[in-house]
């Protein structure tokens, strides 16, 4: 299955996930880490256009989610910034074109290394708070746990 | 807003819905009415993206679902018929595409008028019942109903 890069950005933009989350991760300095995705979540009938995407992206692994559902997950941080370098040439038309933005500078200061200290993590939490997120209580948590510890 | 066409495949792959219900309808000869439409469900936010859908296939109503959810719905039968060539010229990559065939071949059997008469009509719900649809059992029934009045 061949994909072109303008079905591609229509895909995403109905089906896929730019997302930030951050879990507790003692061994490191600022005690959490940093974990941007990007998720397509399908029915596991779909699993040819997943492998598809992960051919178009050369990146990320295809597996069973929940139920009968198939998810395509891209986490490495290389992969992530081609990712959003292709949807920079080929802008989103939904709202979700705004998370991209955001999520890309996350991925940006991750690339710097700013992710692990102290200022630039609390640069990271306002970002990925700022985005259509599930996860504000917990971000909200941890920003306050970074605060207390400044 | 100016869509793509491979944009449009992809995004209707991802939130596109090819769907044909049934409704009685005692003024009609058959007792029933064919009721074939393609619809894209968003966030309200996305009017624009819905409207730019409506302007692209220059058809359709944009009008709110439920809650906060707007709906691009396009009914009439030559918009459709256009649709469905559109869609023949940039195919899905989903199994959707199954579903757009099979549509497809309603509309055309609508076209030629077949729907008003009753083995038109058996032939339009055994299409529909074939499809991916949560009509089912009102499908079966219909078909039970038109079977005994033959």
């Amino acid at each position: 299955m061949e994909l072109k890069d303008d079905w591609v950005a229509g895909f995403v933009d109905g089906e896929g996930c730019f997302h930030v989350s951050l879990n507790r991760h003692d061994e490191m300095t600022v005690g959490f880490q940093v974990l941007p995705e990007f998720v397509v979540v399908q029915h596991e009938r779909e699993r040819p256009v997943l492998m598809a995407l992960k051919r178009f992206f050369k990146a990320g692994v295809v597996r069973s989610n929940h139920g009968d559902r198939l998810c395509l997950r891209i986490r490495k941080l290389e992969a992530l910034r081609r990712v959003c370098d292709f949807f920079v040439r080929h802008p989103l038309k939904t709202k979700k074109n705004v998370d991209v933005r955001k999520f890309r500078s996350i991925i940006e200061l991750m690339h710097q290394g700013r992710h692990l200290e102290r200022e630039g993590l609390l640069e990271i939490v306002g970002i990925a708070m700022s985005m259509n997120s599930t996860q504000r209580p917990k971000l909200e948590e941890v920003k306050a746990e970074l605060l207390r510890s400044g």
